[in-house]
């Protein structure tokens, strides 16, 4: 890999895509569906176009594998009964984010393979530089793709692999290798969920455990609320491997030398939630953080310090601490206003309408203040 | 009326119920609907068991009047179609709060009554003490009520009334004399726009004015979404009526003085949107008033304030105002928690699942913490 | 009532409106509504606008009342959660047609009156010739409506007398005695169920029973679909009443000499269901018979009887019976055009799109054939 | 192919499944959309588990292709404006049967490939019995499936054999020989529209024209409908291959001789429509002739003849014609039983409840009556 000419390409390949995985694997044979959903839940502010959950079970040799993926957002998604009928042990899911490109059904995840090896569920975060060589590689070798997403093609590699691999998360090492960009992806085979971060580690990805099951989540947040505990991050580069004895198996062959490691910074001031850790750092605190050096660095004169709902509050609480300048709000964000409010033709006298955020007059009149908006 | 007694069990009146109303008239003939449909949802903490429109035209002999109302959020009841067909230059709108009793379609607003002086549409916000009685005199003397909710005992007056009276608005003035308790409420008859607050001024009230529309409804913030401007409060115990002229016609034969006037404070702590002005007080600053004269009254020394979002946090920064101690956030809200979130069956181990609001450890670890929950 | 100019009105009054009516009465004490539904779905036919049913307690003091009713088929607006939710041993049910007029889910029926004497239920089929005077009657003393359907006149009429009589079957007779024209109508009082059909009898109305319940209908299939034995017609003019102690009370003062009697020909020719009786004449039989006396007044030549699916079938068959040409089928229904297919626009070409009903080209091709459509 | 053995696998491979194909080229760049809906419309009766149409552009360097498929009837899963958006000169369509299996979206049809060669859209109907010999030769070489259903395994191998060939029928041809059963089956490539038929022609296969546009489809009922001319039947083993220049290519390399070739006789006294002609032959004279004959081979004594509809119809036509004894209409059928129908809890004496045939008492009282029941 020459990395002289891809960093940039890579810097840039983080921010396309935001989505948010979640797997769990459950050794004690209890259903994960619920603990899926609900994590999924926590992980929604990531995608809200669609989002799709993939649940089967480890045990007996009959193994079934439940899929339900559509547009819209989880609670719109899945009903109590969907839930109740989605069986099994180990599961994926997967909320996706509305990106200019093909918004069909047909691009939701979990993407499910079926092949020689039996089946896989593959969800994935992030957004790969060469996707358009590696499709077009195996397209002339015979392979034939049914959507247009990347994981579709690192789906395709690994079970490419696999066939001359004894381990299937071998199969993933190996296609991992080729791959070029940023990538957070959580693969279900019929008895292991494997973990990868790409080896910049340019998006998020974690371990949780409560009682006899393991996750792997794009965020901590996702733990919490389903009051698992936080184990550790996966580190940039790494391939973690879930076994029904309950090992975490570590490869780090793909990590590189930690100073050429790459963050994706819209994770810390926009993408995540305030109340996750990545990598050891808390979102919440780096947001302060970015304000209290703002405050250092662009000091201005001011009445009031105050922050765009909801990610630039704690920017602006930051600059508030750091120069002495007053914290207040200055605006009212309307929570009803969702994917579907519809917009009926108005006279041109009424394209002002401001349904969404509304300035506190009150608070603001007369005052010099300072807005951030990340 | 015997104001020893009645004025605790007026202040109770107010409690109960949690509405919206929204009422224009646009004397140029405009269509109104899709300005009552962006009021309405700027309205909507208001109340959110459901909501309905009622147009009609002020205009021409054959007058149409078209209604929309159902179980739902302001755009799950309404779509673009809906809007478009709704004809008509004079409307009223109301969002419903569920409240513990019959949640039922038949129940949502506006109430329409054809009678023999044409079609009245109304809608009400409050609470009154005496509906019981005032049903059963009318129940006595034949009347015959399909829903169970006040606004009809009310309508059923005005009806009654307008048989003995020239104008409408004398009509729901001799109503209004009978009634106790909390009220705001806007009729639409066939060339008027009507509203009316009680003596009390429990529930706010206001007229705003766009272009040649006129406006009544329960908060200014319902104004600035349509981007029309704040005339003056409607005053307790007014009667107010828009005619086609585009005078405002005041009745204040029922204002009491103004020492026994009496507001609703749940409106300004908890019920109303902090950007609102309620009889010339910002509902923003009266929270930070609040946590201000708090502060006063009952200091404890912490190393933070914090409010449970959304509306404990302007009485917070009120409290840090006030204390020099510091403000902060300690909570996540997940904004996508609606009616409709789903709660699948859990192991026990899982019955803490935090959904909707989680700490913000980062922030608290450690600290002696004031929390504002109003 | 002027007989000699009444006549022709009545004749057509009859015509307009087509709608089923179904009642139940379960003096045991068992739920209705499952059978209600079940009755309803069997008078479809009759109605594809909207539909509703209202159940009742007739033990205990506290009898609540509970309606739904919306836009649609039966089985669209009911689903087993809300059947099961409908909890009462009286009740009953309606099918209403779409006609010109207003559309909206206001007019569907049951009608509910709230009044002094507890709660009616009131369900009708039929149409009014002086509904306006009798509508206007109620507005000059003070009465308001809520909707624009006969039904409430009638239903107010009988509120309004029931304030005057002991017995609401007698505040039944009395107010129908203020109706001119066709209506077959069902009302469920507190404790009782009755039915009235208009002294011409236009339209049918029949009783029957299954082991403790009594029923009231529109139909003799709908007793069927339910198990449920038929008792007998009611009889033109007549008031029938089904108490607790399982007695049917009959008043006829409103019953006229039998050759003044006058049936609406449509229900035989069209409306009804074929294995339907009404007043003991099988609606099958009796279009076989028609399809007969058209042979007999206008026989041609021909190779090929057929009717226009479904209702020409039988006066096709009985055409064949007696001229002794064969009887055939000449077409094909698609039965999966519902109210909801759409209809994209077409080029020119296009616009002769058969998707209803096809020719069958090898039964007709160059033969002689007689249609017969109702 | 050892013919011996394989004969009877071969004639109950075509039982299993019963679906609708349809597929249209315009050769003068008009939309087909909408003829491919109301196609599909008129294919209802062969699949009301899910249907799917996939339309794109044959001009152009950009071809946009756009499916959209579903759970549920043709007219519930497409809105005028999901067709509206459906651009495109060259579709295809398919209704699918809901089988005992797997009953999920992501096996409704079309299915969609993306190779090196550009995309195919393919539409089956049938069933292989050497479908899982296929898969595994398949997947032991690499490949990846993404659902259960034959049509993937059918495309897969025209896709491999794409890449040793110039010309995409030749593929079709080539994935036809390795294929062991029944199929009938529309392949839409970049500029072609190819039908193939099984060499024992067990599923019906025809070709349609209107104006410029070219149709093939599973009956001529659905050329009806949409106003084309019947061309030809396709030939048992025939690929036709339908190009811009308006040519229509036919290879009949696979053909067998014509004494071995097979139908499945369903089709005639069941599946299709009786409008609809099968190699030649119409549905409803096969019916017809199906009921004379059985009343030559197994004459009784009866009063009466009388089909099950609608199916049984034609038949006891037959048997009447033939036998002397008069034809005659037994049941009534309730036209709005649908897939929704819901039944909720009865009491066991309403276990009988009959909703959806009813027999007429009036025609079959007393009588001997011969029912036929395909």
């Amino acid at each position: 890999m020459n990395n002289k000419i891809s960093d940039c390409e890579m810097l840039s390949a983080g921010l396309h895509e935001e989505c948010g995985v979640f797997g769990m694997y459950d050794l004690s044979g209890k259903d994960v569906a619920s603990s899926v959903y609900y994590g999924l839940f926590a992980l929604q502010h990531r995608g809200q176009e669609s989002c799709g959950i993939t649940v089967s079970d480890t045990k007996g040799p009959k193994r079934k594998v439940s899929t339900h993926k559509d547009m819209g957002l989880v609670h719109e998604v899945f009903t109590k009964e969907t839930l109740e009928q989605m069986k099994g042990n180990i599961g994926v899911g997967h909320v996706r984010y509305s990106t200019a490109g093909a918004s069909v059904r047909e691009n939701a995840q979990p993407l499910i393979l079926n092949y020689v090896k039996g089946t896989l569920g593959l969800v994935h975060n992030g957004n790969l530089i060469n996707a358009n060589e590696l499709r077009h590689d195996l397209e002339y070798t015979g392979t034939i793709f049914q959507t247009t997403i990347d994981s579709e093609v690192i789906a395709y590699h690994i079970a490419r692999e696999r066939l001359n691999t004894d381990r299937v998360e071998d199969a993933v090492l190996r296609a991992c290798r080729k791959l070029k960009g940023a990538y957070s992806l959580i693969v279900m085979s019929p008895r292991k969920l494997i973990g990868a971060r790409d080896p910049f580690g340019f998006k998020p990805l974690c371990i949780g455990k409560r009682d006899h099951a393991y996750i792997i989540t794009s965020e901590t947040c996702a733990l919490e609320t389903i009051d698992a505990e936080f184990v550790r991050d996966v580190l940039s580069g790494e391939v973690v491997t879930i076994s029904k004895d309950g090992t975490i198996h570590s490869d780090t062959s793909l990590c590189i030398s930690q100073e050429k490691e790459a963050r994706c910074i819209f994770e810390y001031i926009y993408f995540a939630r305030p109340d996750s850790y990545i990598d050891g750092v808390s979102v919440y605190a780096s947001r302060i953080r970015a304000g209290q050096f703002l405050a250092m660095d662009s000091y201005v004169e001011a009445d009031l310090v105050v922050g765009v709902p909801e990610s630039g509050n704690a920017a602006a609480l930051g600059y508030a601490m750091q120069s002495g300048i007053p914290y207040g709000n200055a605006f009212v964000k309307n929570g009803y206003v969702g994917r579907t409010f519809i917009k009926p033709k108005q006279s041109n006298r009424e394209s002002a309408v401001r349904v969404k955020l509304n300035v506190l007059k009150e608070a603001v009149n007369g005052k010099r203040i300072i807005i951030l908006n990340p």
